[in-house]
């Protein structure tokens, strides 16, 4: 047995889980150590890191496994790297990106492609425009809040865009949105939640985007030097194995139990997983009513994330980036991104890839897309299938089905007894990110003894600006009503009555 | 360290859950035992009975405060109960059910409310008829093989409704429909897996009816006499408060270890606990990635079973047998059923609270349906909020939200290495009650050691016949149609052009 005392102890539980947790509780823990307090950080893996996990190799110099990507407003996770001396670097956006849809590449520049057919391009513009509308309603802090909360909780993602969505075209990408930001399917998530989510990262734009977006840079040297260099400054504070399986508030102290047969004692415990894994924890007394429900409901996301090497940057020299948007019913991957070394060495194209993994098929589909036969020849293949991971159960964030959020968002961080909840699943803004991780650690720190964070501007964020069209293009309903004033009334007519029927029996 | 070897050796973890889990892992060893294995019990809790829990007090002289309700053709628990002595009583339905709805007192008998506006009646008809039509299509064993799989897990139940009901009145009374057999609610539901679960109870008729259905029978002295007469039988195999922590399967023997510092080994481990609470345990080697998400993403329901004992049987006098099913926005209640015991002692209604709970206000609305002032002066009162619970985590069962049931179902109850997965949750006739766990229970026991189970039918299981205007009596879609062809023409066409225009958008 292992006990701590001395002054006011702390003690940070991280189950070690991609940006979330090993970002979160080692952030939490630095920041009190740096108030003068004494934390101890039980690691559940061999590693720090969590959801991010840099390999080094003499293939691909280094590469990240896990959680990489970092952008504008991302001040705090930006704070932390400065702080261990690692350096950014833009991912190559420079060529063009790649919309490939129907079988067929189209070229194009920006952050979302562009639509000729002008049905399609009311309709995109309307998802865009409604979905961050639909945002701005909803406060980041308590999402269950917001004016329609039950409304949109009781909805998938699905359904909202089968309403708002008129062509196919549409909702074939409104689909691949879901699926690259949440890593989930849009008949699996509440609209409330994914819309919030959106919101919290800084709109549609802010999410999506590589320039000025959450996908700019990356970390030179890759992410997990951050965590190793707020590991180091932990030192012996930081205790790898040691998955916590039991923790006991019964006491004076909070004890804590881990897998390898130690156990500690603490004033405060700041709980730094994914909400799903504090089922890993055996609690005395239970936990309350709701939190059990909750860490019951919202599971993690589903991704592997593949990074393919090439001899040569064949993309590039055919004008390609490397970003391809892939739209197609099969293809086992729907985003990818230039992945190669900032000074043009380890040529290489990351994507990532819904389970099940057909892995054979990506290099044809990079092939198809960028019409290129070297594609089909790699070099060297990373992978990293993160649903396989005990202490994660999945990457990269947690989702919440239709109905949660409502009914059990408002415990998601609030302190049971001396229990505190971190993790990137706890943020109010980026929540997901390595960014979400860090001011979710932070914050929990503050739980345990106040103190204040300046947040200084670390990399230029640029507003997006919309155009006129962007605010006062119809959507296509609103076209077809503007018509239907016009010319074809009688449908109108004809409908409407329709509905009035149908409202007569509905109040049967 | 406490180890046991001797030849076959088999262990149950029995994380003690409502009707599963205990029925299910000590069906599974008392099988065992039987069949010349020597299986051990490690039970999380200080009780055996799981989801299913007996209270005896002066009050009440006995009460089911968990799983309690048994009907025809649920063989394997009542076979059970016989080799135990537990006796059946029928629930009292002798005189009318009372269906309450907007404010009023509606007496009635049979199964379901009758409807006399012409409209409802057509809607309730055709929903019942739906759902179990639907059913049809779905294998017992492998929901996930249906024709339309993919398509109805893509919907919540909502959705269904929304899709089929006409009338307003249907879609409330299909919403308490799921609230009362799921203890969830119809946004929260994959439409395929609730569509399978009434089908695998034996349809709506069976599911719903207390004469001839699930809720016809309670067992005298109360439910938990069962499984404290297996775990009699089974003497010291049976571990108290041994919640498992870890299970090892890296050695020759799999090693399970306890909270209470106790260390197993086994040749096979049968898991008994609903899927969510195999996150209970750490694992190595880690399970694979499919279980490993199957288990975050199947909540249990949430639910407060509520009893309120009263001097006298009033309802009985006045003509009602006991049974109210109540209809209201705020209801905290949906349905009740008599809780008097057999010989006419101990005068109590139970009803089934979906939280939060408002405990005050259960008599109030007992009264006005009643229409009686007494209910307003228990002299009792008895609850168990489920939600509390760390090893049920809810009850009465794990659902599955949408998108689920296709993507993981398949790995439900397959064998990982040496582990076997028990609990009602996996049960393919009764999942979900104590008939399931009884069959999970039986079921992996075969897996370790095959061998031939006879059922016998213990109670008469009627057919439910239904007439030839509940088959043949059109939905209102469908009188509309009909409507539609003989007078409103026009509405019709217009409706086409209308579909056919935004037909056309939908191919851009």
């Amino acid at each position: 047995m292992f006990t701590l005392t001395s002054p006011p102890l702390s003690l940070t539980v991280s189950c070690s889980l991609w940006p979330s947790v090993s970002f979160s509780g080692l952030s939490a823990a630095k920041l009190l150590k740096e108030k003068g307090l004494s934390p101890v950080v039980l690691e559940a893996r061999d590693r720090v890191g969590g959801r991010t996990f840099t390999v080094q190799n003499e293939q691909t110099k280094y590469v990240d496994l896990g959680g990489a990507y970092v952008g504008p407003t991302q001040n705090r996770i930006l704070r932390l790297a400065k702080e261990c001396g690692v350096k950014t670097y833009k991912v190559n956006e420079e060529e063009r990106l790649v919309h490939y849809v129907k079988g067929k590449s189209y070229p194009f520049k920006g952050s979302f492609p562009p639509m000729w057919n002008p049905f399609a391009l009311m309709d995109y513009n309307n998802l865009w425009r409604k979905m961050d509308e639909m945002g701005s309603e909803i406060p980041r802090e308590a999402p269950w809040k917001a004016p329609h909360a039950e409304e949109w909780d009781k909805m998938t993602m699905k359904q909202l865009f089968d309403k708002i969505c008129w062509t196919s075209s549409a909702r074939r990408f409104a689909t691949l949105f879901v699926n690259v930001n949440v890593t989930s399917e849009p008949h699996e998530v509440s609209a409330l939640w994914f819309l919030w989510y959106v919101k919290q990262c800084g709109g549609t734009m802010r999410i999506f985007s590589t320039t000025n977006g959450g996908q700019e840079r990356k970390f030179l040297g890759g992410s997990s030097q951050i965590s190793e260099c707020m590991a180091k400054e932990l030192g012996e504070r930081v205790k790898m194995e040691s998955p916590v399986y039991k923790i006991d508030q019964t006491g004076d102290m909070v004890e804590v139990e881990t897998l390898n047969k130690e156990t500690y004692k603490a004033k405060y415990v700041i709980v730094a997983t994914p909400p799903g894994l504090n089922l890993k924890m055996h609690f005395n007394p239970e936990l309350p009513p709701l939190r059990n429900q909750l860490i019951h409901r919202v599971p993690m996301g589903s991704v592997i994330k593949c990074i393919v090497y090439y001899r040569e940057n064949f993309w590039r020299k055919k004008g390609y980036c490397g970003t391809m948007v892939i739209e197609e019913e099969e293809a086992p991957i729907g985003l990818t991104l230039d992945d190669t070394k900032p000074d043009g060495t380890v040529p290489a194209i990351m994507g990532w890839l819904l389970p099940p993994c057909r892995k054979k098929r990506i290099c044809e589909i990079y092939s198809r897309v960028l019409g290129s036969e070297e594609a089909l020849h790699p070099v060297h293949y990373e992978e990293k299938n993160w649903c396989e991971e005990e202490y994660s159960g999945g990457c990269y964030t947690a989702y919440f089905p239709p109905g949660i959020l409502t009914q059990y968002g408002k415990v998601l961080r609030e302190p049971v007894g001396r229990l505190y909840f971190a993790g990137t699943e706890t943020a109010t803004e980026w929540s997901g990110y390595m960014e979400g991780a860090v001011q979710a650690g932070e914050r929990a720190a503050r739980e345990v003894r106040p103190f204040i964070i300046i947040i200084i501007h670390e990399v230029p964020a640029l507003p997006f600006v919309t155009t006129f069209w962007e605010r006062n293009l119809p959507s296509v309903g609103g076209f077809i009503n503007f018509l239907g004033v016009a010319s074809v009334l009688s449908v109108a007519t004809a409908a409407g009555m329709l509905a009035y029927q149908k409202g007569l029996l509905t109040r049967s």
